[in-house]
């Protein structure tokens, strides 16, 4: 089976590596915009070729969604399997409509690097990766794009990208725009070198996705837009509440809050691992 | 020199460990509330024995801050050089005017763990302390206290108890209390266990901080309540900026943004490390 990447960054990087591993793909060939990425793409064995999707069995498309509309003009015909990895699905869907066998996908499983040097063979490894086949998808052509991504470790599911991206505006958009928010107030204070400097591993961790890839992040906001919006009408609701136990100095409800969230946090991470 | 160590839990047992390490104290008793976690302290060597803080040169409190006026008011006429670890500073600053030589601190090295279990003698190795002295503050006391949070392989600052209140209100209350809305604001929702179940690494580690200790947080929220609702309010209007971008759906705006606070954080990781 030969696969093409289009954008051999973390994603489609590791995706390759993981079907190498599992030797469920023969030859990788990579597409993309920057020759010195390909390079260190060939130099790791992440692709066997620089070239185009053209011979392709199948070709998987780990770009930004804002550069898709080419992309998909550029398969438009094409026989191949074709499948994605974008954050968001509804705009890729409609983008993708016209694709004979597109099965579109969502590996969840960033992380704030990207390029081809961070690529893993183990990074989707029992991550969840959701399919949002719609009712004309090629149902042959999603259990193969299920099978690959199997063969890489992962949990797949399928929903509708509606379900889809309202989950994951909730889970993933909403603290990716908060923490990216947090972190350019302080750098926008007079006193952000000092405030930087007594900040510690809570302030890391909180803010780890804000060295996310900001072209990518700008897409996912703009496609996501209307979910993201209402969850952060939402979050603005949880944080005026909290603002108003503050201010009554209401200790009992803030611990209770705390405890409450600590509790599902906690509880959460018991059933996941 | 013999330490006593009120509250030995993360922090109070992980100095107490830091300086039997460097052969600092001689001898460790430990004082608390929890009889189960003090035959945990004593079991993993931490402390030596259990009993009160009479007989100590250094005393270190290391409770929840709503617990210090019976902890200080037991101390007072006490000739040892008093310390805590206290997240806020000012109300520390207050409560214990009356001790003759009180050194307020703050080792800025928590985690979301808890409990003489979890205590380290590294927890402190090039972790930032600040000690708030005020113009009454024991010169030598001081000195001394300096001198045993170096011996743990801390950095330590010296500022006003004001300036620390509002430096840690920006680093570290603030995203401790969006972490804790966030996810109080998921759990609540009818399908909070699908949201969860598709949340990952980067919601994992926003929220790391949504684990930490809801006593201790109520207190520094209640103690430091003006410049954290200074905060909130600065957050809000970052926010409510973020989100005119996206009713606008502004891309060039939010990118700009996100590339902003992605290089700021990159430069802090970068000047930190």
């Amino acid at each position: 089976m030969k696969l093409a990447v289009i954008g051999v960054g973390l994603i489609g990087g590791s995706f390759a590596l993981a079907l190498k591993k599992a030797k469920a793909v023969s030859h990788v060939v990579g597409v993309g915009r920057s020759a010195a990425n390909l390079k260190v793409a060939r130099e790791r064995g992440i692709i066997d070729s620089v070239g185009d999707a053209q011979d392709a069995d199948v070709v998987l498309v780990a770009a930004p969604v804002g550069q898709y509309p080419t992309i998909f003009k550029s398969l438009s015909g094409s026989k191949a399997i074709i499948t994605d990895a974008g954050s968001t699905k509804r705009d890729v869907v409609a983008l993708g409509k016209h694709l004979s066998r597109f099965v579109p996908g969502h590996p969840i499983a960033g992380a704030e690097k990207s390029g081809a040097a961070a690529a893993s063979a183990d990074l989707f490894r029992d991550r969840r990766v959701v399919l949002t086949p719609t009712a004309g998808t090629d149902g042959e052509a999603t259990s193969t794009v299920e099978a690959l991504w199997k063969a890489c470790g992962a949990r797949v599911s399928r929903m509708t990208a509606e379900e889809h991206d309202e989950v994951l505006a909730a889970v993933s958009h909403l603290p990716h725009l908060l923490a990216f928010g947090l972190v350019h107030e302080v750098a926008q204070r007079k006193n952000s070198e000092q405030l930087f400097s007594f900040a510690a591993g809570g302030f890391r961790d909180f803010t780890r996705i804000a060295s996310s890839h900001p072209e990518m992040w700008r897409d996912i906001c703009l496609a996501n837009r209307e979910f993201l919006l209402a969850e952060l009408k939402k979050y603005q609701g949880k944080v005026a509440a909290m603002e108003r136990l503050l201010q009554s100095a209401d200790g009992a409800a803030l611990e209770k809050l705390f405890a409450e969230a600590r509790g599902a946090r906690d509880q959460w991470l018991k059933s996941s691992s």
